[in-house]
């Protein structure tokens, strides 16, 4: 039998619970989940032991710049299943973990009720009590020494079993004994659970995009950060909060893109923003048009003056006249003729962009500058960056990078701006990109919205993935907005705003609702800001905008807080396919929120409402108040099915607050 | 910058390909999946990475005693999943992982094969491709070297682009380059998967469990292994291929139960088996009555003489007079007063059985000694075991203890008796049990039936769990066999034989319809055998018995392959819910059974079956015959509902086997 494993290498034996199964936990503990400051984490677990004895554990958790770990117990919720909630408070990461072990004097106090029922007492049922007690009383310190120590030797000296039974079920006891619980055979499950906490803005935000190089009044002149300054105003009374512009950098001039993404440029084509670098500098460096540091530090200080914060676009790709195309040669592709790999996807040439090569032998200074890109962004006060094409770059790399970055920036944002398949966006989600830009514009009908939305804000992909969606962006002008005008442009903006927490749009295309393309089937815009100056200060101020419309769904975001996270969305059936409904509420309840909307732009849709009364909270048989905070109508709704007609050339949608019926103390009802 | 963390950590930034969700997987790897000889393991992966590079992969596999990794290509199957399969031979473990990395010449033909579409080669196109021949030939060896070499000089010396890259698309030189792919990024999934291989008997097998003690004509004569022998035709005359005996050690004589459980046994009274342990021995002891090691010797003999093995009973617990607990006092736990604690569940008490303490401090030694009883019997030539109660014992000590007996004994069978929560039963089966017990006894509705064994049969689950069905045993008589006569009897035969490839009966019990309980409302049997001799040697020979029944149910598993698997069961829909109706078939189709079984042992019930015939492997729009390997009858199905009565007076159930139709050279149409 010598041959045989040595059982010194085999852990304790005597470890005899078993946790498995411990959620949430994202592909086996590889990344973390998310959370925002203020939030908690309610984590599960199946845990359970041989035998039928009783079990005590605990939700072990931590910041990582905590020593000690809090523990907070953890109570079984049937078939074998235990949870337990700690709150995430500071920013940075958490850990947690389960721990649990078998709880002898828990298993004898339940048997001992038994035997009492039973009535089967016997004095040495109890001697087995008091000696766990004793012993209890030695590993326990202060009060609880005593109190124990004194609690032993009443039971053993009970004048009777059923005297003695009924001073060992005593409350206070148990209580004791749970503090002084023998964990020396208790099993903690290690699976390095983690929890990326960030700001609140990361889980809540409204953005708005615009070209900077367009702020002028003259189509001859290009914007500056002094003209941006002028709009800012418009913006915040809209009700955005993040200001995010595309990039601020030198624009090459070799293979230039003029007007419309024509190939050749006339002289004063400025150039798409996104062929980044030129002689006067690359992703560290400002477009000379646009301003200096200062003015830029200006315009970012008025931005937080009006409640607002600036996000900036970084695309790692370069102009062919980026300074790094001479100074790092080693970074991108050579071909056989010598010269650097333009962009392509055969047989379309991108000859205006150069990728970076991270298969070079010198990846890890290319690394370290991306990186340091950040950083100087973020010493200039730039908190959220908006991170153009990231599936093209490896995910190992951005998951480096954003830790870096967050170890000492915690507060850094890092929306991702991938349109591809799923996986690929999911898994720059768990590399640690705080938001994702979604499929959103493309899913118009209800039954696209429905899947497309419950897939995304539940079960595993739900911790990691936050959803931020966009109605538009300069590179995205749907067909549906191409078609169905001004209830379009509303319906989608109602969509957005609501669906998701995160929401932008790219103006004044939007609220001016322009709508068009480049050419037929195209989804770029005509007369692109892309390519050229467009004098925005001119137009935004044209009549018939959306901009009020907008104002006011902002605020609705604002004072309900229901619509500030993902998570809560729930969809509720209508028997017309063109009327989308759903909700989402707070847990207490104290806020819910309900939205109807028409996805037909051209016609009159009405329709049977089939909801649940409690899945928003309201008792089956009482009646409810459906205050649409759009047009401050106050309906009265009653049972599962209620009735809604939305005329699109009106508003196509209803978002209602849902108000239950209260009643004073004087007798007086009102809804709440 | 210097603070930061050096990169020098990280692994290579150039391993771009990411893999996850490697499956088959259990607990993220934690155990192993289970197969036997013969069979084969299909693995998905998702796999993916940056930009729109080409990837190629492989599954990597090897049995453990094996020092060479097997390669097999894995291709892609849509949404960024790839899957691959490789056979299992050998008893043992294999371990098997997914490689995969960005393929730079797949990619260059992809797009080579755009630009000649789009009429756009150029010179430079081709000198890429050149490179990529001409590096892979720096690392071949032999004929692939030099014919690499040769085709990157001719496609460098084509008197055109044109003619040039049709010799690079050549599906020789692509062979090639695949045969010398360059992984030096690649990324390999480390997960340490692995699959248990074990025999086929693992996967199917028909047990018949009976009382050695009981084969006798005389109530007054203990059963002996000699007689045991004259009892081995009849068994395997019904087509069982394991007998499973309960213990066969020294039964004690301190607190022995009597008759019917009774606490006072008469001077006669054998005690249960299950009470181990006397002086003449524990557990590697015989008990006198039954006779030697030789004549146990002889027993088994004659099974495998009429082909079938024997197995045995390992039940960790002792009477108040074995042996361990003069000489192991501190394996077992003590009360204040000195005396070894019984077992009990509280008020009742089982004060004949004594169980281990497992958190002894001397737990090594104890499950030491414990493996030690295994290989005690495997040296007799048992290799196959039914473990009483596992689930009473340490889930790690079970997991040591599989792992122990099979790294010498990969052939040792193991079928875990823990009738409880469905989560501590899986547990088992994941620690390394064969099979399990389930609670098909209590399934008795056709809802119960279905949702029960779809969730055994799919998924994770039945990646390590073999149920094994048993419509009665010594300790469970059910209600719907006490009441439901042998319509009862026939209906939970034929579901316990064809649900599941395991199963099992207690015979002669149940072959002869006993039906009688200890009591109303009790499950267990009058005048069990567990308490008292039973004259068996008398019974079997009693007329009306199922025997001929059972043992053309036994005939139609062998000859059906589809009846030998668990995860091959799909149900069907009838309009009646007295009709349970499922089918199993063969991934090549050559064998697809179909059963139909009436729960109602009481009425005539009729019904349409609802099944797809492309389930069965039919086309849509053709007849097939549904051949009934009970009765013979030969029934024609057509579309996809037929219609089906059952007698329960006559036989309630049919086993169809699908003979679809062919024609022959000469035109004649026949049913295979």
């Amino acid at each position: 039998m010598e041959k045989r494993k040595d059982l010194a290498a085999q852990p304790d034996g005597r470890n005899r619970v078993v946790i498995e199964r411990v959620d949430p936990r994202i592909d086996c503990g590889r990344f973390p989940i998310k959370r925002v400051v203020g939030e908690s984490v309610t984590v599960e677990a199946d845990i359970f032991t041989d035998g039928d004895n009783s079990i005590s554990g605990v939700l072990l958790h931590r910041h990582l710049q905590d020593e000690e770990w809090s523990a907070t117990p953890i109570e079984p919720i049937g078939n074998d299943r235990w949870r337990s909630t700690f709150p995430v408070i500071k920013m940075g990461q958490y850990e947690y973990s389960v721990q649990a072990w078998i709880d002898h004097f828990k298993t004898w106090r339940r048997d001992l009720r038994k035997r009492l029922d039973a009535g089967q007492v016997s004095p040495v049922d109890l001697q087995v009590g008091a000696q766990l007690i004793t012993t209890a009383s030695a590993r326990a310190h202060g009060a609880d020494k005593r109190a124990l120590a004194n609690w032993a030797s009443s039971i053993k000296s009970a004048t009777n079993p059923l005297e003695g039974a009924h001073l060992a079920l005593a409350q206070e006891l148990a209580d004791a004994m749970d503090r002084n619980s023998d964990r020396s055979f208790a099993t903690t499950a290690h699976e390095n659970l983690r929890v990326v906490v960030e700001r609140e803005k990361a889980r809540f935000g409204s953005w708005y995009e615009f070209f900077p190089r367009s702020c002028t009044s003259d189509v001859t002149r290009h914007g500056t950060f002094e003209d941006c300054k002028s709009i800012l105003p418009y913006v915040a009374g809209m009700g955005f909060d993040i200001v995010y512009l595309p990039p601020l950098h030198p624009v090459g001039s070799t293979h230039r893109k003029g007007k419309n993404n024509t190939l050749v440029p006339s002289e004063t084509d400025p150039g798409s923003p996104w062929a980044i670098g030129a002689f006067e500098g690359g992703h560290k460096a400002l477009h000379p048009a646009l301003g200096t540091f200062k003015q830029l530090d200006a315009f970012v200080a008025e931005a937080v003056r009006l409640g607002m914060e600036v996000a900036i676009d970084i695309a790692f790709q370069c102009s062919p006249d980026h300074p790094y195309t001479k100074d790092h040669p080693e970074w991108f592709s050579h071909r056989p003729d010598g010269t650097i790999q333009y962009a392509e996807n055969p047989p379309k040439k991108y000859e205006d962009i150069y990728p970076f090569n991270f298969e070079t032998e010198d990846w890890k200074a290319l690394w370290q500058e991306l990186r340091d890109v950040f950083l100087f962004w973020i010493e200039r006060g730039i908190r959220i960056f908006r991170v153009d094409n990231p599936h093209t770059k490896p995910f190992i790399f951005w998951e480096w990078l954003i830790n870096e970055i967050r170890e000492e920036h915690p507060g850094v944002i890092f929306l991702s701006e991938a349109f591809t398949r799923p996986k690929v966006m999911y898994r720059l989600a768990k590399a640690g990109f705080s938001q994702s830009y979604t499929y959103f514009p493309w899913r118009n009908t209800s039954w696209d919205l429905r899947q497309y939305h419950s897939v995304m804000t539940r079960g595993e992909i739900a911790e990691y993935f936050r959803p931020n969606s966009w109605p538009n962006t300069p590179d995205i002008l749907t067909e549906y907005l191409q078609t169905g005008g001004r209830p379009a442009f509303m319906a989608r903006l109602v969509l957005a705003a609501t669906l998701t927490a995160n929401y932008g749009i790219y103006g004044p295309a939007f609220e001016l609702m322009e709508n068009a393309p480049r050419e037929p089937g195209s989804e770029e815009y005509l007369d692109s800001e892309k390519y050229e100056v467009r004098p925005r200060l001119v137009d935004k101020e044209k009549p018939g905008s959306l901009r009020e419309f907008i104002a006011l769904v902002n605020r609705v975001r604002r004072e309900n807080l229901a619509l500030q996270s993902d998570r809560n969305l729930v969809f509720h059936d209508t028997d017309n396919p063109e009327l989308i409904c759903y909700s989402k509420r707070t847990h207490d309840l104290s806020n819910v929120v309900l939205v109807v909307v028409n996805l037909d732009p051209h016609h009159v849709q009405s329709g049977w409402l089939e909801i649940n009364p409690r899945d928003l909270g309201i008792p089956g048989h009482t009646e409810y108040q459906a205050h649409d905070l759009i047009s401050g109508g106050r309906y009265l709704f009653h049972g599962p099915k209620n009735f809604i007609v939305l005329d699109p050339s009106k508003v196509p949608a209803h978002i209602f607050r849902i108000r239950r019926r209260v009643r004073t103390e004087q007798d007086f009802e009102y809804y709440l």
